[in-house]
């Protein structure tokens, strides 16, 4: 885990972590926007679509470098290209899968990825009999295929929908294999050396807003 | 959608929507504490621990009314009580997903939700081969027992996991069941009246995570 670090806002390297996450919260908004074929945004605008404060929207913003036009707003085309620039998916990753179980398969079959950016190439399962099966396309895989697929997509990026008990091994399998960042799935901690990015993700978060909500 | 509304920090109706989400990471960091028999905790190792910063952590605890022993920290099964009775996970919550494909198995089959508090019920798909099937022990029911099971076992809470194009059609009827909060992965936006609290859950927002990261 980094130690939080100390400085100037506007120093890329110190971008609040939030911050990063509400960006991709304003690119929805924004391609929204874009598809209902607006071609301005105001920070109020963005504001009241999110649930912000107007200020902390255009301070957001102001630590992406991107500063609106004087009683004007922001020119959607231009965030959205920003926007995509900083968050990397301007262009396409490839992506692996971990697991051909439930999880797996519908990770597979989820068209929110491939909109955002992510391509997933290949699933990889220990169970032979799920070996030669195709999910929405996309081959199930023995994991002694993974080094070599990921070689030959360059694959950085891996997700992994394995049952926790097996999640550690996957993810030193997955380092092995030169995969830089994980998104783990699997509800257990993962160990990995401080270069790769490993981000955890948690189902009952969610639900837990909504209980907040429904307990007030 | 709310409009965001202003006020002062401490009253409970204007905590920030993220502060709330923090307080879970929050929860998840010191219900790892109490497992590993710690008794206390600092704002410092909080923060260290989440990538926050001090005055973040302290900020946000003192949202919700809880401030440290000076010198000592905060007692670690006093700030978990504390959270679970304001994330409203004090208790269990019945919640049904809709959709028994290879989302919802994957839902039923989650150990993270019956862990924070949240028990799936039943499982309903319109899909009459799959009626009477079982996922992980719970039944997959039709569409018509849905009002019935949810009057009988005080459900609030649906997860919407079904193809995008039914969504909206499986929103309205978890209205007119008396359901008031929905947690929807469908990826298409839902309209409901406003008293429903609806949360979209967009997976790629995680790896938009990790690819930025990558890309620094």
């Amino acid at each position: 885990m980094e130690r939080p670090r100390r400085g100037t806002a506007r120093d890329a390297a110190l971008v609040p972590r939030l911050a990063t996450q509400r960006l991709s919260l304003y690119l929805r908004q924004l391609e929204a926007l874009q598809r209902a074929g607006e071609r301005m945004a105001s920070s109020r605008g963005l504001a009241q679509a999110l649930g912000f404060t107007d200020a902390q929207v255009r301070r957001d913003l102001g630590y992406f470098g991107q500063f609106g036009y004087p009683g004007v707003g922001y020119r959607v085309d231009e965030l959205v290209a920003r926007a995509r620039r900083i968050l990397g998916t301007d262009r396409t990753w490839p992506v692996v899968v971990m697991g051909a179980g439930n999880l797996g398969r519908a990770l597979a079959s989820y068209r929110g990825f491939a909109r955002q950016g992510f391509r997933i190439v290949a699933l990889f399962d220990a169970d032979p009999a799920r070996a030669g099966e195709r999910v929405a396309g996309i081959r199930v895989l023995p994991p002694k295929d993974l080094k070599r697929v990921a070689a030959r997509e360059g694959v950085r990026i891996a997700i992994i929908a394995v049952p926790a008990e097996a999640a550690q091994r996957v993810c030193d399998l997955l380092v092995r294999a030169g995969i830089q960042g994980i998104l783990n799935f699997a509800p257990a901690p993962l160990v990995a050396r401080r270069s790769i990015v490993v981000c955890g993700v948690d189902l009952a978060i969610q639900l837990e807003q909504i209980s907040y909500q429904l307990s007030r």
